[in-house]
């Protein structure tokens, strides 16, 4: 992760080319809160960890979402709005898909991790091209750097492979969790037309508007349920 | 806190000047479990706060914690120590301390922060002074600035400035919380040689050998009450 841009961003955003501001704002306090939320998962991972440097490695991990959460909220203020307000308007979001996601084992929590921060941070790659390029660049540098997978994706690999049971029920797992994370998904978009238009202005910029403008929802979930089994793939895990 | 002196240091540790290399690597260990489990308890204290704006400024002081368990292991390699060993040399220090002293409820466990990092940081404070003064200032400003009393002083205050019975309350929780937290000082003593070292070094640099010298561990547990209850006297809290 750089942290140079987390200190002091390229360049301020400045909100959508053809966006209202308010719904640039929205889109921050989605992101602020989801990485309060993957502090939360992270750091219940370090004090599950079963040795003292994977625990020191979650620990830093969760660090690094907070650090994320902070500068979103700065990024808020910059833009006239109150951190507070951008940061409750999502508040409970992933409260039943927790009750409902809560892992046995290890694994299990490590591929949560992956699996649900995986399809976020999808969804906030798709809906941050709706912003004016240098916007969308620092956004980017700041929120897609990879940490769930880089936490997850070798330990997973060596142990499935080892053992295939658990690569069978991890698999089985992964298929639950990416059923309800995209839960969690339309559930935005069915209460956020923000996040549509986003989603819509996004595709267009980068030349695949058609579809995604005909049927947001299913064209989004179409396509966050294709990298999720590009990323299943990756751990060597059926989708 | 000063980031720039957790991410540069005024200078690298250079070990004591009448103490051995291995007993400032024991120290330096000791500090990075204890903000590894600082990091733990500030991340349950989040996912606790009652609202968001708490919430996420407990992540902060987590992800502050984490920052500096990061520093002083490499603190610990610099010094051609292993972080790894150095750590876990205290793994499971804090885990009867804590089954014991399991809050009930927010004010409680603001207050558990409170007291028990603050009896840490007291001992951390007693024991760098038997370093030379670079190392020292350079430990005390990356360790002693005061996140957890920050986190929890004003809050307490007006909480129990307006509620005499949640004050005497938390009068007896903060008995309890500081013969807990001292019993942990006492086995680390008992157990740790150089740690005793270090305590005696520290009182004669600062002109305070005599009694420290004849009994360190009645002098220390003194100390460390005395500290307390001038904590407490903060809060308007009976000691």
């Amino acid at each position: 992760m750089n942290y140079e841009s987390l200190v002091e961003p390229a360049s301020p955003l400045r909100g959508g080319q053809t966006l209202p501001d308010g719904d640039v704002r929205e889109l921050l306090g989605l992101l602020a809160y989801t990485e309060l939320m993957a502090f939360d998962r992270l750091a219940l991972t370090s004090s599950h960890a079963p040795v003292l440097p994977q625990r020191s490695r979650a620990a830093r991990f969760a660090s690094d979402a907070v650090r994320r959460h902070a500068w979103l909220l700065d990024r808020v203020a910059d833009l006239g709005g109150d951190p507070t307000a951008a940061l409750g308007a999502f508040e409970g979001l992933f409260d039943e898909y927790r009750r409902r996601t809560e892992p046995s084992g290890w694994y299990e929590r490590l591929l949560k991790g992956y699996v649900g921060d995986g399809v976020m941070d999808d969804l906030c790659h798709l809906a941050v091209r709706a912003l004016d390029p240098e916007s969308r660049s620092a956004l980017e540098a700041v929120i897609l750097d990879g940490d769930a997978a880089l936490l997850a994706d070798e330990e997973i690999v060596t142990a499935a492979a080892q053992d295939p049971i658990l690569a069978s029920r991890l698999a089985l797992w992964g298929r639950r969790l990416v059923g309800e994370a995209l839960g969690v998904v339309q559930t935005l978009m069915s209460t956020r037309p923000w996040l549509a238009r986003m989603i819509v202005a996004g595709a267009e910029q980068d030349g695949e508007g058609g579809a995604a403008g005909t049927d947001p929802q299913a064209w989004l979930i179409a396509r966050l349920t294709a990298e999720h089994t590009r990323r299943m793939d990756r751990l060597g895990l059926a989708a």
